[in-house]
């Protein structure tokens, strides 16, 4: 008889619990009794060595086994350890393969040992992969149930735990080490990470709320630092979501820049709104590092849809000019920034508000400039971008679900209620009317140029994430914040700023709400359960912009202290 | 009573020729009394001074009008001339406006005399402008009846006459004279062009035969050198057809290069395959000066679908050190280049078989290299591609002749026959299928470096662009030989290779066709019929290589002798 889902779910489940070595293994107390896993919590399972190996950057890893001073076995195993412990505090993998890992690095280190340097521009560096990535060797579930054992939900296609995602060539060939592979919701629709495999993936700062989706997984195992580098995808704030609540850097590229060919995703093919992909660190150097080293590889050449672009020292020369020094005669020598504070529709919880505010004044202290950001409004582009999800009507989803019989978390249930697809010609004018959106916002940054003390339209603009510092289960109301990027195909760096400090974020007394679904998002906000949470805000640079993008968001973390 | 749709297009028909200043005016002998009206034929309307500055290439015109030489003022008129008599003699223009191009170019005078400097990179150059293009103070009815009056068919939207595209904004800051919009086939979705409202466009070297589609009456005006450059847009080849019948270099370059931003257009919003924009001209240093002119513009700050891709010198510059000196020890300095002879589908006729011969024997005699293309089947790909012009069923050109009531031309009644809409999922399945199929090729690509004696991959590929030398009318049976580019979305350049030659281009004794398309094609071909016609062949690359493409029609060009 075949099995349940439940019994797939379940034997799915030990078997990631099981590749963790024994001597690995800890108890993990109820969430109500430690908030708060990350830091000193994680750390007494660790030596001394391996916190230090884990609490490096990826770009200082890489100068330590670039220069044959750490062998990559020892920060594999390192890393894997940390990995292994995060995913017992907060459910954050879907496969694990430490023993590949492991194999992959002494290779990595013979290489070194004979040749007497390094393989790649990563040589040694472990990265972690969302679980939309094919990686020899294990499986792509997408937190599907009716995955399990297949090749994206078909069976006997010779690809099943063979087949390799062209990024995933890419980092080995540069050294990079695959070790796991990250927790997302399923369908991936969701700023939340929950699938009926490993459950409820939750925020290692805080775990009375989510780590965050779509790439959750990543989220929650970069901020407890069981990954120095990972990738995620966005198309609608996936990479930026788990960023921004887990006190990250994360870059959102705009589409076209860097190689989604081979992975799996939901509604493959719909080309309204790309999902891309992009990496998520610790600090803007290491996302620099992994970025700049997979266009070393010429992805245009192996990826029909990313363009060639080489890296653009140009592009990051020009602000590290303004920036050095502000203090310059000439007016021109300063960033220009927009602030947006809302978008009128939902608005930003207190600290959020506060986090804005913390970035806008150190710019300014700076000598930088701040100009509210009143673009055209977002009611439209928010009402046409998200069609391209629904487009289907919802068949590609529901087939997935069928294949296990398995049901849909509440976080994604809007999906079982679609009943029609859109036609080629709604396809259509959706498109004509993103594209004309889209010059109407283009036009608006162009006319900032009229409002600036610089001449120059605004360099990036200064926004929120979220209307909050992550969501409390079934709460993340409002996707507004994160998506407008995603429909423009702007550049977007997450930025962690602060923590929610209960005595200092309170909640707004006599708030009159917008609508119900702002009220919903105000209420949803109660500065003790919050308490300690990361919040993170965006910088938002116009398309392609991800050299410019990354020296700002480097400036401005560096500014704000983070 | 509501004009008929007979009585609309006989009333833009003769407003059309109305525009022609009287003395302009001649008479038309029959075709079969003069089949080539170019060269001395159409010159013996003109000054020998106007010959002089119609013959002129557009690169040299930009010379005398930026050095003050020539004045804006007298290129116009001598264009507008030409450009009179090309229309009296093929039909080819859909709006005429004289008088405005002779006050710009008269301004534009002004300001030389006033400043002492050309007020751009293109100042005084007349451009002549497919009618998709808006204009103010003329119409776009690309072919419509339905259109005349209107703005793209609807009325009251205080566009009409006075939006102008995006192009046309960047052409008149680098001060090119814009004159004449040229005719399209209705739908734009045809190797011919003809509509009710101008009738048959013919090919002006050989009146037997199209001017090509859908950038038909481009191809035929600038073949007449009634423009020096013009700009028309390629979704199936509707660039390169034309440039090839008439003997001239075209380019179609990859989606996101050059601004489509408000142009009108058939199944707009339909994003699977993009239609692009692209000039032709006599010559490709023409071709080159008005894509780097438009990229000076920065046009990705105005056009949200194009990337910011600066004018790349690297890309010339490694072609020219790779020809010169071709002799060089290193064998790793010469080109080298695939021949698709055929695609297997349909055969080309014995005359493009021989261009392409030429194009070989050129080369192989420089120096360079040329091994054969065998790529994947061109088969799925064909068939995949062809469904994004269907995905609406025909519902939006449909709805532009009922507008007026006007026929659909037998060259484009598939349309009537279409009813049924591609649903979301399939259009999603065609994308999927699509990248699917461009990754396989440029892995195909890739694979050639271990061929090649240069080691890397082939540098371009020689190319049949139709498997004739332009059609017979109502006998353009097969679209592959252009299609496959724009289906992988790669960059091409037409380049003019020969004419036919009825005593040696005899028909193949004993052919046996591969299926009944293949026939039709086969006896289509006429040696009496196309005796004189231009023959050229494509040079196609890879995606975005627009820059090392044309410096390698150049050297092809003139490898040729054209």
């Amino acid at each position: 008889m075949a099995k349940s889902w439940q019994e797939l779910a379940a034997s799915k489940r030990d078997a990631i619990i099981a590749a963790i070595p024994k001597e690995w293994r800890i108890e993990n107390p109820p969430n109500d009794m430690q908030v708060d896993v990350t830091g000193k919590y994680i750390q007494q399972y660790l030596s001394e060595r391996e916190v230090e190996i884990t609490e490096t950057t990826a770009d200082d890893i890489v100068k330590h086994t670039m220069a044959g001073n750490w062998t990559a076995e020892e920060v594999t195993k390192a890393f894997c350890h940390r990995a292994a412990l995060a995913h017992q505090l907060v459910n954050c993998l879907h496969e694990i393969f430490f023993d590949a890992a492991i194999a992959d690095a002494k290779a990595l280190d013979e290489y070194y040992a004979k040749n007497k340097k390094p393989i790649g521009l990563l040589h040694g560096l472990p990265v972690s992969l969302k679980d939309q990535f094919h990686v020899k060797g294990v499986e792509t579930t997408m937190g599907y149930v009716g995955w399990v054992g297949t090749f994206e939900g078909k069976t006997g296609t010779g690809k099943e735990k063979k087949f390799e995602s062209e990024m995933v060539r890419e980092l080995r060939d540069l050294g990079a080490v695959l070790y796991c592979k990250t927790a997302v919701p399923h369908t991936l629709m969701s700023g939340e990470t929950v699938n009926n495999i490993i459950g409820y993936t939750w925020n290692p700062k805080n775990r009375n709320l989510t780590c965050g989706g779509s790439s959750g997984g990543e989220g929650a195992l970069i901020g407890l630092r069981g990954s120095p580098v990972g990738f995620g995808t966005d198309i609608g704030g996936s990479i930026r979501i788990p960023a921004a609540y887990n006190g990250l850097y994360g870059i959102r590229p705009s589409t076209g820049r860097m190689p989604y060919e081979g992975m799996a995703n939901s509604m493959d093919g719909q080309n309204t709104i790309l999902s891309v992909v992009g990496p998520l660190a610790t600090t803007v150097p290491s996302l620099r590092l992994v970025m700049k080293a997979l266009l070393a590889q010429k992805p245009w050449l192996h990826d029909p849809l990313v363009h060639e672009l080489p890296w653009r020292y140009e592009q990051e020369k020009e602000i590290l000019e303004l920036i050095d020094p502000v203090s310059d005669a000439s007016k021109a020598r300063k960033l220009s920034f927009g602030v947006f504070r809302t978008d009128g529709i939902v608005n930003p919880v207190p600290p959020v508000r506060r986090a804005i505010g913390i970035v806008v004044k150190a710019l300014t202290d700076l000598g930088h400039e701040v100009i509210e950001w009143q673009p055209p409004s977002h009611t439209g582009l928010l009402d046409e971008g998200a069609k391209s999800w629904i487009f289907d009507g919802g068949v590609d989803v529901k087939s997935a679900f069928a294949l296990s019989g398995e049901p849909l978390a509440d976080q994604v249930k809007f999906y079982a209620k679609l009943d029609k697809e859109f036609s080629a010609s709604e396809i259509a004018a959706t498109n004509v009317k993103l594209r004309e959106l889209k010059k109407e916002y283009m036009e608006y940054w162009n006319s900032t140029a009229g409002k600036t003390s610089t001449g120059r339209p605004v360099d990036a603009v200064i926004a929120p994430l979220a209307p909050f510092p992550a969501a409390r289960p079934k709460m993340y109301l409002y996707y507004g914040y994160s998506t407008w990027v995603n429909f423009l195909d702007y550049t977007s760096v997450v930025v962690p700023v602060t923590n929610v400090d209960k005595m200092i974020d309170g909640v707004d007394d006599g708030y009159q709400p917008v609508d119900e679904i702002d009220k919903g998002v105000y209420e949803s906000y109660d500065p003790a359960i919050y308490d300690g949470a990361h919040v993170g805000v965006q910088l938002v640079g116009r398309r392609l912009q991800e050299e410019k993008m990354l020296a700002i968001a480097e400036y401005v973390g560096k500014a704000v202290g983070k």
